[in-house]
């Protein structure tokens, strides 16, 4: 148990509501950029939690892609939120599940007393890199941002009990951008080949990837740390697709139990478990007490689980 | 302190010199690509730990620069060395500086027992990213890729003695790549911009804060850790430009104790501290019990030191 707690949090959605088939999708039309939500989002959490930029040890920034190549994208978020001071900035990534590698990750430094209270941003802007051309992708995704300040509990039943990553490259290539970073540059882009700069997603190979993988990894995480998924009040699963029930069932989880609101945020990239973790916090429906679990599966194919005590 | 050790090290330069006023740089030239570079120090480590992929517990990857938008480079690099295993991949980045704040971190999680053996691969490839019209930036940057394995220790002196993150946004502009990120995607690149989807590095500014920071932070460091860099037996800047004197004599850092190669190798982005790493461990110019610094400014703009007993 790695005693944290979350002290604040903030969500952002875009203003600009897009329609498919009665689904609801934010998107930022231009009008707003990632690093945009980032920093409301950011404020929002500090302004939650009752603490000045000058409280924060380190800034983490867990979006799945880079607002410029170079610096990192904590960076450009500190330069918004905290210029004047020198507070760490650094980005974690593993694509969708960002948030929950930076939570899992960063309670380490927190409970080794390195830092006291960490800011995790998760920002995604999704509509800039979709392609009209994939229907199903290009009608899934939603921008938007998310934020937590995490800090040290003194409650010995608060926090981390137990967490997993695990990475299965035969899927390195079912969700993936090709095209925008050194294997194929910007300065190689030609119109003609959109689809190689625009997200792509081969749902069938992901979704039978998953129905292989993810049983026996929860199964690992529940004899390794000694609970039962049963016994969990509240699963937050990233919200992948629409496939999310199908992938739940075959988990065994019962439908009261997960977080399933695709049809009205779609898929958020890395933004969607904080988003969902915030929001069930911000309407006192997860409390202190509660046991809350994060998962999901990323491009990578990279799958986490995260049981937190609130 | 946080014992760990080194356990396997490997480095990778491309074949092809260029040369500029006589001093070397190496550039992939095409014919290799910053996966590859990867990928070929990372076996290098391997090997020179002794150790199978399977007994590698988490893979990190510490360039500055993306391969792909989706999915993280370290997923990337897992496709071509660990395939068929389910080990974790993720990213942890800060520019440069990147190696050195993925060792900080990583040493909190094997500390815990979280993961035995962690491999942690610095690769970038800034010659598909220079622009020749930046003379001073065009003729600096070398490709290259390092790659280390590091374990807990049970050498109570042997590990990291203190580390510290700071980053300074005031520079957050003054080393960047405009263009290739959500803020300007690779969608919109023109050849008449090629300017915004380079390299651009503004020498005198970044210089200047430097020596405004620089000097409180290696203090800070040394109160806070009750250490003298005096003490230090090697230290390895990460090697930013032909400046890298004019900083070590305002840091009051004699000239036979720090690394100094930029005429052979020039800046290689996140590799350069890896790189003159593991260089100086295969030569056995640092060995058991060395006090090595590794420090460095990268993009952000974010200062890392971390004393390690080897």
């Amino acid at each position: 148990m790695r005693n944290i707690k979350i002290i604040g949090y903030g969500n952002y959605l875009p203003k600009n509501i897009v329609m498919f088939d009665g689904e609801k999708r934010y998107r930022c039309n231009g009008s707003e950029t990632q690093l945009d939500m980032a920093v409301k989002a950011a404020k929002k959490a500090l302004k939650n939690a009752k603490l000045d930029i000058k409280d924060i040890d380190c800034i983490v920034s867990s979006s799945a892609v880079i607002m410029q190549p170079i610096p990192c994208n904590a960076a450009l978020i500190h330069e918004q939120i905290a210029k004047g001071t020198n507070i760490p900035a650094m980005d974690i990534n593993t694509t969708c599940t960002s948030f929950v590698t930076a939570l899992d990750t960063m309670s380490y430094l927190i409970e080794a007393g390195r830092y006291k209270n960490v800011l995790i941003v998760a920002s995604d802007v999704s509509s800039e890199g979709l392609n009209e051309e994939q229907k199903e992708s290009y009608t899934l995704f939603s921008d938007g941002a998310s934020a937590v300040v995490i800090t040290k509990s003194e409650d010995s039943n608060q926090g981390i009990v137990g967490s997993l990553i695990r990475t299965y490259s035969e899927g390195a290539h079912a969700t993936e951008i090709r095209g925008g970073g050194t294997l194929r540059t910007a300065m190689k882009y030609k119109p003609e080949d959109k689809a190689d700069y625009t997200f792509d997603m081969k749902g069938k190979p992901i979704l039978s990837l998953c129905v292989k993988k993810l049983p026996e990894l929860f199964k690992e995480f529940e004899e390794k740390f000694n609970v039962s998924i049963k016994d969990v009040d509240v699963v937050i699963p990233h919200q992948a697709s629409r496939a999310l029930p199908f992938i739940m069932q075959i988990l065994k989880i019962d439908e009261s139990k997960y977080v399933n609101r695709v049809s009205e945020f779609g898929n958020m990239v890395s933004v969607s478990i904080p988003y969902m973790l915030c929001d069930l916090l911000e309407k006192g429906k997860i409390k202190k007490g509660d046991k809350v679990l994060l998962c999901g599966t990323a491009a990578g194919l990279t799958c986490n689980i995260l049981l937190l005590n609130i």
